[in-house]
């Protein structure tokens, strides 16, 4: 029924009166004339819309009160798709290995994490496994450009690009880091943020955390 | 169905993945278990969800087919409430009484048509009977505020408050002016134009015009 309201309104009915037969609005809607009919009736009968019969044809015209339900309609979705694009990803602390405050505090990667990313990391990441039934947006991850952190030599080392994104993380802002060639399984995420997130918010092995990873 | 998906986007699984049952789905959206069950069972049919069933528990998160299908939605409501408030009426040219020509160019009423309107108003009125059908729009502008063109006095005489409303009639600017206290009947709408509009426009005796009236 907000199917065929929202049609007509498509329709330019709720800015002008509507001269449409019920078997024209079938064929818009792709619906039989009787579905139509039936459909037409119920939201006269529910004051969303105003029909005139006329020996020339029949005329319609949205009302006030149909205008207010597609109105809200159109802020329930506005709700879902205005704001940033973000996602939301669960996981669980643990402790890790420990190479992430070597690798964070490199030069190299550092000055690219104050210039992309807005921040002077604390030298250590925090580290996340994944639960399966969150791996639809860890996946989304390896797809989504990102920021690139770039990649660089030492006299006798190569280290590799990175990709990060920016993050909230219980409303402290952060970055997922993902080395492009990583020595953790794909389940597995690795936080940096301007402080010691494991203090700061009083985390322990085990714990569930909440990211809000921006695209 | 797209209720329901809807209903899911809103609790944010387009962005992460839900922990609900479908008991729980079905209070929401204010149906019986097996409703929601069945639809959320075509969701998953058409690849608008997917669904996950763990021991301590059903996950759901919105695909990107489901997302597209969502913003579809959101565009047409995005077409039909963005943009300015305007409705359209349709008109009847006649004759009228001819007095147009007189009121238009009183000063008092003109310099505030140049003010308030922003055009210096051809001195004389296109006359529009309203037909039947289109009085749901002709009751509206007795509604709505629209811009007071103030009465004034002279020696010998009082004129009253006039209401207009900017309107485009074929593309022209113009306006709709309402006598507060009028000769005329309702279904008879007066515009005035920069120019003499029905030679503009070609207009003759009985012909149909549309005007877009702004709100």
């Amino acid at each position: 029924m907000l199917g065929i309201l929202k049609q007509l309104a498509l329709m330019n009915a709720t800015r002008k009166v509507l001269k449409i037969s019920s078997k024209e609005l079938a064929e818009k809607i792709n619906q039989s004339l009787q579905t139509a009919a039936r459909k037409l009736k119920e939201l006269e009968d529910e004051g969303l819309i105003e029909r005139m019969l006329y020996k020339d044809g029949q005329y319609i015209v949205i009302t006030e009160k149909g205008k207010d339900l597609l109105y809200k309609e159109y802020l329930d979705y506005k709700r879902i798709f205005e704001g940033e694009d973000a996602i939301i990803l669960k996981g669980r602390v643990f402790g890790g290995v420990g190479e992430g405050a070597y690798y964070v505090s490199l030069e190299g990667y550092r000055k690219q994490f104050i210039e992309k990313l807005g921040f002077d990391p604390y030298p250590g990441t925090l580290n996340l496994k994944i639960p399966k039934e969150q791996m639809f947006f860890r996946k989304r991850l390896d797809q989504e450009e990102g920021i690139t952190i770039e990649g660089f030599s030492t006299e006798d080392r190569t280290f590799g690009d990175v990709k990060a994104f920016k993050c909230r993380i219980d409303g402290m802002e952060g970055a997922i880091v993902i080395p492009q060639r990583t020595h953790y399984p794909a389940d597995v995420l690795e936080v940096i943020a301007p402080v010691k997130l494991r203090e700061h918010l009083g985390l322990e092995d085990g714990d569930t955390v909440e990211i809000e990873v921006i695209l």
